[in-house]
């Protein structure tokens, strides 16, 4: 799984109607170690209500459609967590709500 | 998924047989940050009636195959979304017809 | 799906019992802005007769394998496409035995 | 299969009720010729007990589910062995609690 | 299909029990206009017998669990092919106990 931030939303009227009613989530995969945006963006689909500005971890692949939200769906990215803890080393480099 | 510009198209006779009558869309990756193009290219198949110079969002891998246009045949990446609006930070980066 | 120019052939006698038989093809990447080379290489299997030079597609991952020529075998590149025409927003970059 | 060093954990509590009781360890890939790490980090589920500062090496894709830990779950990136030694050219470059 | 040269062996005695009596390759992958390694390495089964300083292509994704050595095992990446020749417009760039 990959960890990213939370930087917006992506709005689709005409779409594959196996994904209408699905939320479109913008990521940026980030750095953890400084917990800076790599330059690098995707569209993942929300299994967990994650918000604006909060790190996540996505999963890729086929694995993307074994969550409640995407069973059976077209989905290659779901985000399956909200992240409260990163911790390198013994330290604690990211803690939620206290950035 | 990611983002991409329609940029063009690519036309095969010789093919392989399940992949006849379907269209297929050159892409180039975009930055939403800047709504640039990456200088990175593929072949997509559409499901959405997608055109040229429109952005779309594409699913890669196993889930290309999960549309009505694709379903069973050797896809690897389908336009499954015409964007009409990327939201970063609060605010509209791209509108559809409007940029 | 990718596009590429098939610059080669690669032989193997000690392979695994399901690839046998496979014509295997080299690849290399290209760029359809200019139709240069990309400098990164693969092995394709090959399942429309495509010939040195002639620029492809293959189709990667699970769908590799959907193909008469590759059902059931360890393939993750199939050659599916030999592309006749590239058009970009409107101008034709492209066209096979002409360029 | 990818060589990394278990270099921390993630927690999080607001997550996808099939990977609850998962342990996600933060890994950065190596580079096995010098055993440096290339700044390139992933979550990885953990089927082997790994800890911190060991060398591992992950499974990608939808391998990523098929061992006791992850089957059935949304995983892209599992531990699946602990490094005991890498050799290279006939050289041990890398020997588990010896380096 | 991406081509390698087998540069070494990964050793592990903790790892998830479908692996248990699986050689691990380690690999670095080549550029074939050059038969350069590209400092690009990675772990992978091996199907064939492939031994040190071998070239050889391996297969990834979910075909590398469709050999007889690999099937139903967490594999990513084995070597289905030891490569005795690459031939590239027309010129043989490398022939096996000739290079």
């Amino acid at each position: 799984m990959i960890l990213g931030r939370v930087i917006g939303t992506v709005v689709s009227t005409r779409k594959e109607p196996k994904i209408e009613g699905i939320k479109f989530l913008l990521l940026e995969k980030i750095n953890p170690e400084t917990m800076k945006g790599k330059g690098d963006y995707l569209v993942a689909m929300d299994s967990v209500g994650a918000g604006l500005d909060e790190i996540v971890f996505y999963v890729a692949g086929s694995s993307a459609r074994m969550t409640a939200t995407t069973e059976g769906r077209p989905a290659d990215a779901t985000i399956t967590a909200i992240v409260d803890e990163i911790d390198i080393s013994g330290k604690l480099v990211y803690q939620k709500d206290r950035i």
